[in-house]
């Protein structure tokens, strides 16, 4: 039976990420998660040798260009990488030849990519080639390339083609005018400038060569200066190519050309700038990393996340800010949103403020922006733009434009009604400063914008004379699924706490500093009217709240329209506003994201209104199951597993938790390749640091009050506040996982939170509790000799439930798709046979396929499959499963999942038996599958058990093999010649009883 | 005095185009006007080394691929031409080291472009590079090109690097996905597809080197594969490179790479290959050319338009069409307008038949996109695109996008309401298959074309109950500046036209291919229902035509609008759109280009209602100074000057006709660089055959009745009908030109029309009467000897008329714009001074300006200068002057201007005195300025006079000497000081008389 899961080419080691295979189609994707960069500068992972299905992309903070329709965006720079390595006159191309061996690792704690390929060329000749590039963090204008060959089997002509490519494209798109060219000692340099932003860039590039004797020959295609070698190589003989590259804008210096070469005639070797890249990786984690252990692919998943954060994030520049997509992808165009003040900022803000300063000065800075946009739209004060880019002002498309000439142009509404970003940059603001107690700041920078934006609010507002109240009409809340809506509660509400900040701010500032508190009132003309106004709408601006119900309306008439039941809806694949169109969508009560409950979570860090666990689990209750947290927005799921966290659904919060912290690396969502879900990292810290870790702020310092994941056994990290280093490190206590314990009643977790002590503790070295040694348990791969049962390993399918049927009807779709014979009868020979196999008995001697058109079917028939087993349901539990579990958890008995299954999870959730099981081992958790008793063993471990003390219920020879092998005890549920093999034979759980299970393994330990 | 007009830097001779400066502002401009094609594709005129002002572009017919907003675009192929030439580590290129000399030069002749250049490196060292490239007329899919590189004074190391450009660009955007590319034999190959059309393309280039012994090397940088090779080379011996490339796209050929390579290698030398290209265009030339004498500067602009048709026309492929901007530039993105069916195709149609069926053609083969379109608004049948590309969908873009991200989006409604061009290609069908009897394509294609788009007009009309008529409403006519009308009598009588050709097309086939007849009744749905229906919108539908003032109405309501007196906004240089704002415009009786004269045009060929010359006077005077005809469109003027011609109207048609046959090589619009008007060529070839030459079908064949302009004293061209040639050579009779004769009363002009006799007479050779030789009469430069006056030569200003008001009015401008002290009184110094010298006298001390800004300033004055004599009119006219031409031509004297300036056409026609004036030699006539003799004598051959028959007026000292070096009698006006050489010195031309003059001639004759 097929059991894999959907495929996918990762293996997930603490801070390594490694792909171990070539797939073609998904360079768009990959290129994305291969992204490197220093904070100046993000590199996506494209291949040195180029490849059609490639879109290599450096993107540069802050250098952006006209373009129609969007108006600006993120400029695509010449590309640093273009390495071409031809060997006897072959050229290496994965494409071509063959591939012997494949390996490309994304070293995070190093910062570094690395790639070694075993490739036979078409004339097979075999030939090792390894390569390696950063993007320097210890000087972000230096760029390192390696590429190491070695001849296995020949000696021959190798020529090396290293260039920089000035014709860099977005999407198709070239910015640049050629300027001039040129070639340097053993270099070359490019000179380009935009074509309307006029932002000149210059890169510079030198190679050595050691391991061979050639020399450097500079040819100067246009646009294209390319660095040639050629030498003779020899069998098993390394040869070393070196490349450094320097970049330079106008944006820092006034001359690229002379800085990009000054600087390379500086630099010293390869290995040396590594060391101190490397150096400065290692001191930037010892502040950000967070270890999770228990839960090797959340650990990775996260540091990953905190990774793509770091390299977007601008250190020396406070008038960019983090796009969208990162620097990592063509999405968005490089706008920037409301996502960096509210998914990103608190990671930096905690971890790295000088950073977070940074970030909120570009809103200073483009503040002139937001006040042309409030002006051109008719209010005062300044008003942010939906969408940001290098001057503020709005560059949101109005349309979004089909290909099809006969298609309908859809006019794209956030830039006009989208306004709540306003107040959430005042809300960012306002808790950088909590946070950091930057008064210098706050002075300088951060009350320009609240008060400014604050008067834009009270210009924005409308006063109802019939319900004497004030209202703000036609706006998008969070919730972008109802485009034209008034009184949206999330918009109002944060714009009376928004000016209720305003006056804080100018009352303290007044207090602190009166020459810049008058300089400020003087500019923006705050006068008392204007400040008594304020007061005014903080009293009567109406929030639609209903007292009684505790129900929040999302905005006026909400609950009037049509309901919705988005289980009927399932499986999909696409979201709702796709499935119902924009009309429909906008008719009815279904949610992209968090609205109502945004605005909870944003008013839970000082516990304002309408924050408190009694609104929160009422609007809980309404919303979340009317949210399409699946394909709606990726903001969505990191704010969910927070909230899900704090009310105790702690299955829902893991797995919310982990679509967001997978959305890139698995391409949850399918859009990967447009580039990094920014927003979504920084959700996935807060899910971590105040959902898991339930850090609050009392009495002013951040204390925890842990609910960690089930599985998860530590927890640490450190957070800055006000000046000091706060370091957490919180256990898992036994029985705690997965208990759905209530939020806000913790302390019953391993108690952190040194609150106001400092305690910089080095970074733990990298922990490999996540991959269990083959016996964490000495006792000898037979029967157990004694009988001390603490807990119990269920295999899911065959076991708990039955996917059979789901298979079944997976194959059938692909057969009668391609038109291959296939019957309820046949599926029956395919019990415990591998999914290619499985295809192979299918197709027979019917047809005839290529390899690829295999590779293909094998991915359709588990689209399928993952999609169908959606609508798994506890009717799908088997007879007796539930009960058995159930007794077992009274008689004190510990229970872990152990199964091959990459859906286990959700399959478990769907099942409804999510709080019965204390660990989960599944398909992410080992590499070595069944017979291995690896994943047993890892179940084990995240109990907290000896492998003796587990009894492991298992439906196949493979799984009992592994259970004997492993040290554990085995029941087998089937025939007996099947499971024979296990201690003990049941034909099923029904009717299974604890009682008579222990009574029988008592005879075989005492009978051995 | 400065009478030099408007700078430029072209030479115009009869068959090649001249440019002899480098002006880099001008770059765009100019790469359109030395584009080169062959039919097959087109190649703008880009310099070889490349400059980031350069926009080169190579377009192939058919090649689109889709692009956001305007849906699909003509698509910038791979760079043939780039090629460097390194002296001794030196770069050639323009702005670096010292233009000695330059030339460029078009050869319509033989489709040739040549460019010379001597060239000092900026370390001192002089070359010669001499360039020359050809797109093969007589193979299609090959492309020559030669450099040929003589050092001057030095000896030294010389670098070529020959390069196929793979990164092409679409204003930036790279329609082209790298899928390969390789080497061959002293060669190179680059292999690409486009994103979405997928189509493919192979570009093959080999290199031959003679005069030097060096090695070709390839190298191959991603993308722009390049031919290296490197030679010393010796002080006054010439090296030679010669590159040739061949093109294929996968549009002809399954494999465009090895058709490329095979083609390549089967071709013989350069120089054979340009041969061949000569061959063919001699050939062409024997069919097409048009010989005018007496004008050289229309002789060239006439042919330099038929040559721009001739590259753009497809010969071997009948699924494309001409673009509005041809294949020359990026403007209207290569879609395809009416401009083709009704403004190009009779050139073709009367010279070319074969490609006015290929054009044709592909409307039908497009009908499937015009039925998509029709179903797609609601109608039915065939619904043609306004805007139309390779499937014939339409591709009008929906809205103008500004850049500013607060500007209004302005929505283009052409493409749902500028219907008519369904019922112009129907006209343009009709036509050839009247020009040419093509039955068979008719009942191919050409029926189905015209019975579809019959049906979809049956299903476009609406009958109105209240006035029992059909009616159209909610269109935009053929005058773009009204958006939304209802019955546009253009529209409506279109279609009416249109209805009632189908019934005779539609019986016509029934008689002669019942079959086929039935075949399209059944395919079309063309039941008798349908027929019945026509005949009812024939006789029904409304013409909104006041048979009592003859006035035809624009459409319903037109009269209603405010009126407007478009001299009022004179001087301009904006459309009146651009003035008024598009609201504006539409609310006026404000038109940008003929409607109801365009329909006057159409229906002139056949002398259908409403056409006939009470309705065409009525309306023309209504209508044509309504017309915005100089920033309108610029399908205007040429149209315009066809009825002026008709309406005896002789300056007005000469300067209509200049305005559009100047329109790209004197960028009269400012968006030549946007490429050809391919529409306006089209027209000037119709102006000077149905305009001048008088064309009319009378008794089934062309017959002439020409009106030739003042000055032209033969036209010659030859026409195609019905299978047989007809050639035409009309003379200027005497006293003819400039008399306003009227329109269809000719027959006085040297008559053609030899119709029905074949006469295939061989190509003269070029002309060389519009350069006159120094001395056509061998007599004296002296005093003539015997008094035979029959001839007056009038210089303009100071003479006829005084500019000098304008000039000093527009040196004020400048003086008070630059901070000068200027006065009244200063400006007397400046009187004969030239502009460069005038404008460094009122500099004096007062500032430094470097040459640029000089330049500039010299430019200023002079725009400001031109728009000010916009404004001359007869008051203008100086004392005396219009008496003594009356007098002198009821004397029987004839009279031609002889004025330096450029402007002088238009200058008299504001003047009031065009009808006057029978010869006119002005800025444009000769090279040489006074004193040479060449203009007067030029003048003097115009009028058939003998220089000893022709008397001088002159005001300048210059001008006096000129007549007196001609052989001419000269009276100088104005201080003796100033013109005493002169035989007879008046102050002015107040109180002359001839017989005056004549007597004290008769003194001087005498006495001498």
């Amino acid at each position: 039976m097929d059991t894999t899961g959907h495929s996918q080419d990762f293996i997930y080691t603490d801070w390594t990420l490694i792909e171990s295979k070539v797939d073609f189609n998904k360079f768009p994707h990959r290129e994305t998660v291969f992204t490197i960069g220093n904070g100046y500068l993000g590199t996506r992972g494209s291949f040195e040798e180029g490849y059609t299905q490639a879109s290599p992309a450096t993107f540069i903070h802050g250098v952006y260009d006209s373009v129609p329709v969007v108006y600006t965006e993120l400029v695509n720079c010449p590309d640093w990488l273009p390495l071409i390595v031809i060997v006897d006159g072959d050229r290496f191309r994965l494409d071509q030849g063959e591939i012997l061996s494949y390996d490309r690792q994304l070293d995070l704690l190093r910062g570094l990519i690395s790639r070694t390929v075993r490739w036979r060329t078409p004339t097979g000749k075999t030939i090792d080639l390894s390569f390696q590039r950063f993007a320097s963090y210890s000087d972000q204008h230096v760029l390192g390339q390696r590429c190491q060959i070695t001849p296995v089997d020949f000696d021959g002509l190798i020529e090396i083609q290293a260039s920089i490519n000035g014709y860099p494209e977005n999407q198709g798109f070239n910015h640049w005018e050629a300027l001039d060219q040129g070639n340097i000692d053993n270099g070359i340099w490019l000179y380009r400038r935009t074509r309307n932003s006029r932002i000149e860039i210059s890169l510079a590039a030198r190679m050595t060569l050691s391991g061979a004797d050639a020399p450097m020959l500079v040819t100067s295609a246009p646009g294209y200066p390319t660095l040639n070698t050629k030498f003779q190589a020899t069998a098993q003989q390394t040869v070393t190519l070196e490349k450094i590259v320097t970049v330079f804008t106008s944006r820092e210096v006034t001359h690229p050309i002379a800085a990009a070469q000054e600087k390379l005639a500086q630099l010293p070797s390869y290995s040396k700038l590594l060391d101190a890249h490397e150096k400065a990786w290692d001191e930037l984690w010892q502040q950000n990393d967070i270890v999770i252990e228990g839960d090797s692919r959340a650990q990775l998943a996260v540091r990953y996340n905190i990774f793509q954060m770091l390299i977007a994030a601008p250190r020396y520049d406070e008038k960019v800010s983090i796009p969208a997509k990162t620097l990592s992808g063509f999405g968005y165009r490089g706008h920037v949103f409301w996502d960096t003040e509210i998914f990103l900022l608190p990671f930096f803000t905690y971890t790295q403020p000088n950073i977070a300063r940074n970030l909120l000065s570009y809103r200073y800075h483009t503040l002139n922006g937001a006040r042309r946009k409030a002006s051109h739209d008719g209010y005062k004060g300044a008003m942010y733009a939906w969408e940001s880019a290098d001057t503020g002002d709005e560059v949101t498309p109005r349309w979004a434009l089909p290909n099809d000439p006969y298609g309908e142009d859809v006019r794209i509404w956030c830039r006009d009604r989208e306004i709540h970003i306003s107040a959430d940059i005042a809300y960012a603001v306002w808790y950088y400063w909590q946070a950091t107690g930057d008064d210098e700041w706050m002075e300088k920078y951060g009350a320009e914008i609240i008060l400014d934006t604050a008067i834009f609010w009270a210009s924005r507002v409308e006063y109802n004379t019939k319900y004497e109240r004030y209202e703000i009409r036609g706006v998008i809340g969070a919730d972008e699924y109802h485009e034209f809506v008034h009184n949206n509660t999330f918009t109002n509400r944060m714009v009376q706490w928004h000016l209720e900040k305003a006056i804080i701010v100018q009352d303290w500032l007044r207090q602190n500093n009166s020459d810049r508190a008058s300089e400020i009132e003087q500019k923006l003309g705050l006068t008392p009217g204007r400040r008594s106004r304020w007061q005014d709408i903080i009293t009567n601006i109406w929030i639609p709240y209903d007292a009684s119900s505790k129900l929040i309306e999302q905005y006026e008439g909400f609950f009037q329209l049509e309901d919705i039941n988005l289980l009927e809806y399932e499986p999909r694949t696409r979201s709702m506003q796709a499935i119902l169109s924009i009309d429909g969508a906008n008719k009815r009560q279904v949610l992209k994201q968090p609205d109502v409950l945004m605005l909870l979570y944003l008013m839970r860090q000082s516990q304002e209104f309408p924050y408190n666990q009694e609104n929160l689990e009422k609007n809980w209750d309404y919303y979340a199951p009317r949210t399409d947290i699946t394909y709606g927005s990726s903001l969505g799921p990191a704010i969910h597993a927070i909230l899900a966290s704090d009310l105790g659904k702690t299955a829902e919060a893991y797995e919310r938790f982990m679509q967001a912290a997978m959305v890139d690396l698995e391409d949850v969502r399918g859009n990967a390749a447009d580039g990094i879900h920014g927003a979504s990292a920084g959700g996935v810290w807060q899910a971590v640091v105040f959902g898991f870790g339930g850090i609050q702020l009392r009495d002013n310092q951040p204390v925890a009050n842990p609910h960690l994941p089930p599985g998860w056994t530590r927890l640490k990290f450190k957070l800055q506040w006000r000046g000091k280093s706060h370091e957490f490190d919180l256990q898992q206590v036994r029985g705690q996982g997965g208990q759905g314990g209530q939020g806000g009643q913790g302390g019953q977790g391993g108690q952190g939170g040194q609150g106001g002590q400092e305690k910089i503790s080095p970074l733990s070295p990298p922990s490999s509790l996540s991959s269990p040694s083959p016996s964490p348990s000495p006792s000898p791969p037979t029967s157990p000799s004694s009988l001390d049962i603490r807990g119990f390993i269920f295999d899911l399918d065959g076991v708990l439930t039955d996917t059979a049927e789901f298979h079944y009807l997976a194959w059938q779709k692909l057969a009668d798709e391609e038109g291959l014979p296939f019957t309820r009868q046949a599926n029956e020979a395919l019990r415990g046979v591998s999914r290619r196999e499985s295809l192979l008995l299918i197709i027979g001697n019917n047809k005839k396929y290529s390899e690829a058109q295999i590779q293909e079917m094998m991915e359709r028939k588990n689209r399928y499959y993952v999609e169908s087993i959606e609508n798994i349901s506890p009717a799908d539990l088997l007879p007796g499963a539930v009960s058995f579990l159930d007794e077992l958890r009274q008689a004190g008995i510990k229970i872990a999942l152990g199964s091959a299954s990459k859906n286990a999870r959700s399959v478990i959730d769907r099942l409804g038996i999510a709080s019965k099981i204390d660990a989960i081992a599944d398909g992410y958790s080992v590499e070595k599958p069944k017979p291995a008793p690896d994943l047993f063993l890892f179940a084990a471990h995240q109990l907290g058990l000896q492998p003796a003390q587990c009894v492991v219920v298992e439906d196949a020879a493979a799984g009992i093999e592994a259970a004997k092998k492993g040290g554990m005890w085995a029941i087998g549920l089937g025939p007996v010649e099947r499971v024979g093999a296990a201690h003990i034979v049941l034909p099923s759980l029904a009717d299974a009883t604890w009682s008579d299970i222990r009574a029988k393994l008592n005879n075989v330990a005492t009978r051995s």
